[in-house]
């Protein structure tokens, strides 16, 4: 079993420790469930009433919190920060094989760069470039012309489409598939004719990409994701859609055809964004959102509403579909105060 | 062709059995559609209208409509679960060689069940565990230190990350992943930095779960599906969720991370959970509901609006937004009819 | 380099050119940023701005917008539909090799048509028939009984379920699962039996399905695909469904089972379906909607509230919530107004 000491952990994070710095952590658990081999963390304000009663090897936390913790700790500016730092060094993915798996179906003009790994199954074709240290899983399928930069992590059953692009350090989950045609289509005489989709899609430096997400290849110009970005599992990105750098997606998200989402953007799960619309950067969407327009200042922005009981939703859904109804009867109540009141008024004079 | 008497199909279901027991049934057919071959149900109210002039071979039927069933028939308590158990008898779906397919790629160190299938192209790694009477199809992918017990049944083109547990008798569509990173990441200085998702999932016995379904391993401890849940297609689960024993969750649904689900919930499609929220025991949250907060009393919640004809939906949306000034209006209203008769009430004195 | 004269991409459209009918036009680029090599459409009226300033090789345009084209031009009835024409003669998508790679496990029961493709990894199992001209790519699983019409062109990764039935024509992009068991579950003695899914699922002629899109076996029938239906990316079909010919459907969008779909609909992204409805033929529903009824009479539908600044929503959704009381105040006022109104006249007697 992997441990490290306090202090190396400590060191790990740029933290100042407190109590003993050779003590063994052998892993992570919640504040209150972690025994005495493990560290945990106290970024959550709900978590702060366990803190008293913490059984932890040591606690990583911010110095307001310090002065109460009663183990061993380390002291950071942001734990949460610490955290993703310390959780690498515990993660115990097996590492793949530095090899091509000899069932994996490798196309002679393939470029492969050093220590690359393919797992069983993989099919790699005509004019892929492959760059260094890239890993890919079994069942995947790389077709003609397709780029991998260095350090690329492709997991299992990917499908990714001819001339798509992908940067340096992108991770992409399995079931993923990328550059599948935009969904174009014309009506000529009732029916139906497909728009070719002549674009790709450009996936930039350190990007993630959750299992069974799809993102479409562009119509003329390329689909693009920029650097940092982070997409959870099952999102939809349409063709020609520009997604700015280090914007973060959750799950389920659907953006449609052309639209662009700014940099640092955090957009909630299940969000709708219509097509052509253009969201500016550091914007931020509560999930559920519905996004009909373009959003041009920076801010938090949401809608939909929260579930209720059944019964009582009913009267409040039939109240809102004859809304329109009521405000006139509001405004004409209005008028006719009014009316009463100048009256009055009048009738004083 | 298979075929099943009426005496045999009333046992399987423990029916009372009226007519010609030994009548050949081929098949189900709906009750308005029946020929004397068929067998039908009668469950849905909707469907009573059609059964005076069905012509099926025999109705499974509740004693109180058996009484106008004008041909053969099988009483039942409840037609529908009877349904489900006759239905078994007639399902042809071929039967997968008890086999190791030639193509499959299978680690040295995985311990196989006994009568076990595994598919063509197929890749089971390293300290991989399979219990008796497993299925697994083609293109699958199970990924080192995974755990499936007895009768699982896996089709094809699933992936399955390292370590995940799976139960007896779970079954799993094609294109399902499990066991992929949970969405964590941390903002350090601009960029995100990857939270390691060092939990699993565990997925106990008798769980379905559908096509392109996703459910994520845990940040630091698993993702747990409890007994009995059945999950249809493209549904995505966050890290840490737990959802309770036979809890039924309809297409479309996503589920946010640390979200906890009751036992015998029932969810429908397009349902969205968000993160840290707890669901109670027997809740029922219809299609489209999007939940915020946590549901604490067991009984039927929803929430959206259904749709209308997009001219009068765009007047009443905009009167939605501006509702705030609408309400303003009434209360200033109220008020003042409120001051105005109490003037006249004083003017009475 | 592929490239065209003007003349030859006019004959294409029954177009009528104007300028220099043998230019070598080499590919397809927007109005605002094409350059002498370059054709562009004007279909978009937001685009119409940019007209006077293009550098195109050359305009595909109608009538009305041809006089004022600086360059040269062809002339269409509708330029979004020469688009669809042209695009294809740009299409530079790697043709496969028309032969079953080695790797693809075929059984010998298999009827293979001429001139068939099937990529590596790809299995295709016993009594399954294969039209002409069929492509089908790397690590794609077609299972027992599948039939597959002439030139279907299946990409990569994709999941059939046995006996599902594809026409002609028919294109589906990876990771689509086709004929997963419908949704069927009967609740006996706390318990959820399962209700064996004994229908297929039939896709007519022309139909194209956007990846990851999931399709349902029928219950007892088929799920129904007409001639000519359009599926984008990650939709989710349930069993029993009927969607009529030339209907469109963005991505997301979910339809829940028995629900009957009209023919020529537009359904937008993220829409859903309850079960059991039927929406009739030229039905237009908007993103977003969620349909909890029938549909019978066409016309543009919508649902769905537009997201907003997340403080002023929070304090309408809060409103929505109260909405019931507010209007029983209404209503109140209403009457009491009412009432003054008739003391008022009573008193003017």
């Amino acid at each position: 079993m992997v441990s490290f000491s306090l202090r190396h952990l400590s060191d790990l994070v740029n933290g100042e420790w407190s109590g003993e710095p050779d003590i063994k952590i052998e892993g992570i658990a919640p504040l209150d469930r972690a025994n005495d081999k493990k560290i945990t963390f106290l970024f959550d304000p709900r978590y702060i009433k366990y803190l008293a009663d913490t059984k932890a090897a040591a606690v990583v936390i911010n110095k307001e919190h310090a002065a109460s913790c009663p183990v061993n700790f380390i002291v950071v500016s942001d734990p949460y920060v610490a955290y993703a730092i310390i959780s690498k060094s515990f993660d115990n993915t097996p590492i793949s094989a530095r090899n091509v798996h000899p069932s994996a179906v490798i196309d002679d003009s393939v470029k492969l760069g050093e220590n690359v790994s393919i797992g069983p199954n993989t099919s790699v074709y005509s004019g892929v470039t492959i760059g260094d240290n890239v890993v890919i899983g079994a069942n995947c399928v790389i077709r003609e012309n397709v780029t991998l930069g260095d350090s690329c992590c492709l997991h299992d059953s990917i499908s990714i489409y001819h001339s798509c692009v992908l940067g340096n350090n992108v991770s992409v989950h399995s079931g993923v598939v990328i550059g599948a045609d935009g969904f174009g289509i014309a009506k000529s005489e009732g029916r139906w004719l497909k728009i070719s989709q002549l674009g790709s899609v450009t996936i930039h430096d350190d990007v993630e990409i959750g299992a069974n997400t799809t993102i479409d290849r562009g119509a003329i110009d390329d689909t693009v994701i920029h650097q940092g970005v982070k997409l959870d599992n099952q999102i939809q990105i349409g063709h020609n859609v520009s997604i700015g750098s280090n914007t973060a997606i959750a799950g389920c998200t659907g953006i449609a055809g052309s639209a662009k989402i700014g940099k640092d953007c955090l957009i909630g799960g299940r969000v709708g964004i219509s097509g052509h619309n253009t969201i500016t950067d550091n914007v931020t969407l509560i999930a559920f959102a519905g996004v009909r327009g373009s959003i041009k200042k920076p801010g938090v922005y949401s809608g939909g509403i929260g579930c209720m009981e059944h019964k009582k939703w009913n009267k409040i859904e039939a109240r809102i579909k004859r809304l329109d109804s009521y405000i006139k009867k509001l405004k004409k109540l209005e008028q006719k105060i009014q009316v009463e009141e100048e009256n009055d008024t009048n009738d004083a004079d």
